[in-house]
């Protein structure tokens, strides 16, 4: 994956603490919050480097710490890895970065109720305004189409680049058979939009059981872009109470 | 929002020490019974002056304590804010005491088993004795009827005005892709119907799966009255409950 | 309830300590299964005097102790209430024991999933081995059919009556738009009968969603007996769980 | 069951403390899980010999400690059981370990989203790669089959063989109107396996509802080869945090 042959990549620069040791409560918060159990990570694009992102080395999310955290380049090869193993799947992190400049977070899950939403016909729309985001359009990736059989898992650029282009200008793609990918403007919006992909896709299930067939009153398109500008304001009322909760726990 | 140019709204006297303590732990028992998360909130009318309201700065509903207490007019201009920030909301709160003299408190929450019902025809029904209240029905208010396309806020007055009236003299009312709004005659019974209409929910789902389109056999009109006269004194044996879990926790 | 003119019943005799503590830890359980939450008592025969039953006072489930526990006769009348408020609907206890004399505990509650069976045409079934008690059929009392539109409480000797007769010879009895009664051999068991009610209930749920309107295999009334009968020794293993777990937590 | 005219089988060696804190650790972390609760057991196979297996005396998961363990010929006779009374069940994992060379531990479990899968003809899948090892397929066995009525236990020999001839060469059976086994090839996969059974059903009744008929897009077999054998490295990630999580509640 990093192949001894290649030098390192050049490190962007220190993170602040204080950026470490949010991003380390990002990975707890989307733990508790029931986002990501063992698996599933969250990474965040370096502010003063741009072609660098930070993520945990391969961990469960609950237990990452700020020393846990690597940096690497956009080509998801790790600046200062050491003998810390890296997640196999980070070249999701890496491409998305590379393709969206917009993007400055991405977080990947397997969330049990958001997976069912990559393996039918049915959408996922937005059902109320937190998720405002998902009223765009949520696409999904089926890694079959360009990969044939495959162990699922987007573990190289070529697989992270076309989930990338699957994923194009919105916030949220589904992997079918696997997960979902959330990205944002923010660490703080893109756990937001994580938490809340998982909570519309609760409210969607027991919505269309409901619906029996008829369509369902979500936000329209123009709702969408309305809602979820406040929610990037408002939004940041749930950071501070998952990121209070972190520190009671955590002490950090 | 309260421009400088309008001087703040006179003090209805301050609150008991009890009732203040008793409003944040309204706010903490929500947050702990799924009612709310990051985002809701909970007002009672000032006992003393009918044309006052209190309720929590803009906050996680799980955070708020006593200190974060703000007053309000009816025109949910703050009485005493300084810089604290209100609810973009705060308007459901104003306009239902404004509308609704019996109606000594207001919740607003998004629980995730509600929110679908504001999105099908399927009605929100009584599916037990505990949920007695909703038995007179559950209106829908859809924000876009009046309003066209909106970020889904009850951000203003005439938002707040239509909302009420359409909750009318019940005692529940739905938001589209939104969430919902409980009131009744004492803090205690409000947060009763908040928590209950979320558990009647749960039931209503998995009810409604069963039933398989056939009608449910929940509570009639008449039953509906005659138990939520009961539970009104029989329900204080939850808030006993609720607020001991409080102050086990937060120690008030 | 208990008219002044009229003396309380005489006292069968003190219960033990250790059955005092059980009944208490009892109440818990089911409060810590999700089976009652504020709402929901359980009791238990007299060992010695089998015409008196003891309960908890007016009281949420997960609050009972020792001294919350109160002896009646089988009209539900208290020996020693004193000044302490009884339930609404003992007169479910008292008339079940009176009517089935094999009976030595009651549970009654309004747990979410249960609630739906008593709403719709399909029956309650036994889906696993542990609801074994389920498969010789779960009858619906509809208080309706005898007392027309009511507060939905059973609140009264007449109520009680009817409702033991709808129980039958039967483990478990659903109330309409209300919730259930089970019963047992005792306490223990009955508490396991509480409990995977529930259980079975969840299960059922999502059986049924996946049967699409095919039977279910659940256990029919052979196997249910046959299971049943090793239930109730194996049963300890929970009831030996649940009891360490609320010594953990209050000490006894 | 183990009478006395025979003589208990020959230890096949002690094991390593390490490996008996795992074991017992096993077993709470599937009732942290939701995958057992009262009832449930795991065992391991003596690596040292593989014809005696390890598991807990008769106890429910969440208080199993190192000093309940038990080691058990292939035929379950404990080997130094004493006074200990064993599970009734254990002939699944006697059977299991004869039938299959390369299990290495099993778990025998009744969680509540994977029983409906062995009451209808709808046939659990891999929703996602996480429970690739259901891609091979899921049988179902009915004990009714062979052996008639009974109490649903698989309590002898030759319920066990009929069990583990069913499971054949897969990795989960299902048990009608009971629960399910898994197996794996170490005791950390097994675990794995366990939960993500668990995990992946409650992905596939939330999938079946959505898709109304139409088939679930989930992996299929080529997918679930190549996943699972992925999982069998990167699935250690959830074992260290499961088993850190006892660490920190148990402190072993």
């Amino acid at each position: 994956m990093n192949p001894v042959s290649v030098p390192a990549p050049i490190s962007g620069g220190a993170l602040a603490p204080e950026l470490l040791a949010d991003l380390a409560a990002a990975s707890r918060i989307l733990a508790a919050q029931g986002v990501v159990d063992g698996f599933g990570h969250v990474s965040m694009r370096h502010p003063a480097a741009p072609n660098r992102y930070w993520m945990s080395r391969s961990l469960a999310p609950a237990l990452v710490t700020a020393d846990d955290l690597l940096e690497y380049d956009l080509d998801s090869q790790p600046c200062n890895a050491g003998d810390r193993k890296s997640f196999l799947e980070r070249y999701i992190h890496g491409e998305v970065y590379k393709a969206r400049p917009d993007v400055m977070a991405v977080v990947h899950s397997h969330s049990p109720s958001v997976v069912p939403f990559g393996l039918v016909r049915a959408k996922m729309q937005a059902m109320f305004h937190n998720a405002a985001f998902l009223a765009a359009g949520v696409p999904v990736f089926d890694i079959r189409d360009r990969f044939g059989a495959t162990d699922m898992l987007v573990g190289n650029t070529e697989k992270g680049e076309a989930l990338a282009e699957t994923l194009g200008t919105k916030d949220v793609v589904l992997m079918r058979a696997h997960g979902s990918v959330a990205c944002g403007p923010s660490l703080q919006t893109t756990v937001f939009r994580a938490v809340y992909t998982e909570v519309n896709a609760r409210i969607q299930h027991w919505a269309a059981a409901l619906a029996a067939g008829e369509p369902l009153a979500g936000l329209d398109e123009e709702e969408g872009v309305l809602a979820d500008s406040v929610n990037q304001g408002a939004g940041v009322r749930a950071w501070d109470l998952w990121r209070a909760q972190v520190r009671a726990q955590a002490g950090w």
